[in-house]
């Protein structure tokens, strides 16, 4: 029996299904406003009143451990970025037809993170917007209009970004301009990992072209988070780049996910593997939960595309968004959050290694920095992944006070995905949770 | 000659095509870190440093009212937001996939706003997303995939409304499945406007589905603000939403711009004409600047769209973007601000008729509340619109202190939409540097 590909709402998703008279009256409020687009978290759905550094507070005093929310990613209500916010609030927030000292200065700095061709940027709200306006970008300076994209790829919630986002449809396949490739490190590949993503990448194209579609652009997220989080060996994204450069594509490093210093060894995923994107879109921890996000490009490529059409972002890098920018760059710095990713990062890797030596089940721990993943599998048979032990875990996990969330083809990588500022002992405090919870999850 | 029909982020843009080394140090690093997508106001453009009230102050001291700007609308920096948000950066921000009390407030408050059948609220970061959403959710919805827009239309920036927004494309024209209609009170209907408009309708009905793409939704912005501003007389819109009902489509009310109390009479727009759209989509005001937007829709819609697609906003619905949201609605409703707008505006137009009497070119003054359009036209003739003559005039009442933009198919609308805690002595003072501005400006 083929295993289920899994819709990534889905996963540890709250079922609804049942009486809409059920449950709290918050969740029944819930239920009224929100109707069908409603996605809870767990079997039994959490208020949360407040939250600090790694840590979040239910309505009933629980304190849960965040393994799960990159958004807060140097700290939940980190009072630098908090302050800055409240600052600039209170004083100026419009949109960037005027000039602002503050907008030019957070922009500075961002492109100061990146290879000196991606000399602009355009700021936008969200990841999505970001990713729509980045694909714009790329189809008018390739000249295409096909996308490849990985297999169980999520760049966004517009129209366009959704159809290059196979984890999100429910029923059907995305459509034609699109070609989907298996992510690096997937089993696919086996041992050569580079080689096999090269070769399947070479193939999209002419796919694509085949189909009518001539490549536009090759697009992702270098820790391909919601395939399963892939990140080794570093540098297996360099021949598929070349492959797409020399068909005449765009390559999109959609930093979403790794961006802002998590992978620890780089600030910027691409960074990692040594390649070189024309276009970068940045989102979820860029602000810490203010809704900062946007585009790095190069010049040519925004030119070409701002010929045909005017691009306006009203809440695109206005002052506000520029301070919670701003202070997010400085905190990672001062803080010196890049080095606990890596720091904190490795250990955890190591500490969850060990654990596969004595629970079988956990049969790959992956990734880079402060961003894991960790695959459960049946019998430790790697052929037999386990999304019911996945689920079956994750909600052990909260019963031992840690938020955590699953990725993957099948729903059997655990996402590990805390903030930046996580401390050793924190890391423990998981580890030893999630051993505890898989001992009492019978095989 | 036929007047050229106006690029909606060309009036009165700053021209960078000269000199990239001139400016002030300011603009040139604007100018490299923005590249092409860079859009300012102005021939020379300001910066601005604070701002509060209906006043917003430059970096050379100089303050401005603020007549164009309908983010801040219940004022600038307004203490009781700023005070909301930072309170709520501090605490908790994160994203709604665990319940919060805020968040259901705030959409319990502003469905209340709403006719009862729009029972769900989705939130979302900008107008953009909204609209975008709208039209998923309305093709899934009629079974059809065409949409009928306005001449001179603007929904948003993402790949999808960038399609129904005409006013946004610098050379050719939207795609297939996109049919434009006159903006009703444009002189194509003469004085039979709601029976113009509504034959219009019907034959875009017709036409579209002659092109094979029978009708999904009519979107439209009942204040027409980038058409020029028509508001009269109420109730122009039924026979169309009977139209478009009648065809099996949607009507989408998209209140980015009239929404939240602006026209006075209602709190939305779609509400002064009496009629009932079947989704609402609301976006700049609605957190004072702090990003916050979304779309009111059927429930049976709604649940019909999810059935295909996971529809998820990370910053969509945030414990600070309902405390944004919900402090502008507390704001709106204790300082009386809806009633504001109906009064204070009613003395604007009035002042502004006045002075169309011993102002010849000024030859309309058209609108509800606080959101008005005045035409400019050459020598009193209605039939020769006159955008220099508006861009004349932004300028020089730029040089009195007065910051105000231009709408309208040929670009020769003041657009009048200052925030709505305006004074009876900031309107005079508006009327009066207006007067002085067009006396300076020979005809």
């Amino acid at each position: 029996m083929p295993i289920k590909v899994r819709q990534i709402l889905d996963m540890n998703a709250f079922d609804d299904s049942g009486d809409p008279g059920s449950g709290s009256e918050l969740l029944r409020l819930r239920r009224r406003n929100a109707g069908a687009a409603s996605v809870l978290f767990y079997r039994e759905p959490i208020e949360m009143i407040r939250a600090a550094g790694c840590w979040m507070e239910a309505a009933d005093g629980t304190k849960y451990l965040d393994f799960y929310n990159n958004v807060p990613s140097v700290g939940h209500s980190h009072p630098r970025v908090a302050d800055a916010v409240a600052r600039q609030v209170a004083t100026l927030n419009v949109n960037s037809r005027y000039l602002n000292a503050l907008t030019e200065e957070y922009i500075d700095r961002l492109k100061a993170t990146f290879p000196s061709h991606l000399e602009n940027v355009v700021l936008t709200c969200s990841g999505s917007e970001a990713n729509d306006l980045a694909m714009r970008i790329a189809m008018k300076g390739s000249g295409g209009t096909g996308f490849i994209v990985t297999e169980t790829a999520y760049h966004g919630n517009t129209r366009t970004v959704t159809e290059i986002s196979p984890s999100a449809l429910k029923n059907g396949t995305p459509p034609d301009y699109v070609c989907l490739v298996p992510a690096p490190g997937s089993a696919a590949f086996g041992n050569d990992i580079a080689g096999g993503f090269t070769k399947a990448i070479d193939e999209a194209i002419v796919t694509l072209t085949a189909r009518g579609y001539p490549l536009a652009a090759l697009i992702c997220d270098s820790i391909f988070s919601s395939d399963g989080v892939f990140a080794d060996p570093a540098g297996f994204l360099n021949g598929a780049v070349d492959a797409v450069h020399k068909a005449g594509g765009i390559y999109i490093a959609d930093e979403v996910q790794p961006g802002f210093a998590r992978t620890g060894e780089a600030f910027w995923g691409f960074a990692r593997h040594g390649v070189a994107p024309d276009l970068v879109t940045m989102g979820k921890p860029m602000g810490n939960g203010y809704p900062v996000a946007g585009v790095a490009a190069r010049p040519d490529l925004l030119a070409a595309f701002c010929e045909d059409v005017g691009y306006f972002n009203t809440f695109g890098g206005t002052p506000a968004a520029a301070a919670a920018g701003l202070s997010v760059l400085d905190v990672i710095e001062e803080e010196g959050l890049q080095e606990n990713a890596r720091s904190i990062g490795a250990y955890l890797k190591t500490r969850l290694m060990e654990l596969s030596n004595s629970e079988r089940r956990l049969t790959a721990v992956r990734g880079a920095g402060l961003f894991i993943g960790v695959d459960l599998c049946a019998e430790g048979d790697p052929e037999r992944p386990d999304p019911d032990l996945a689920s079956g875990a994750i909600n052990a996990l909260r019963e031992r006070r840690v938020l955590i969330g699953a990725a993957g083809r099948y729903g059997h990588t655990l996402k590990i995905r805390p903030p930046l500022c996580l401390s050793r002992d924190e890391a423990d405090f998981f580890v030893d949770a999630l051993a505890n919870a898989l001992a009492a999850i019978p095989s």
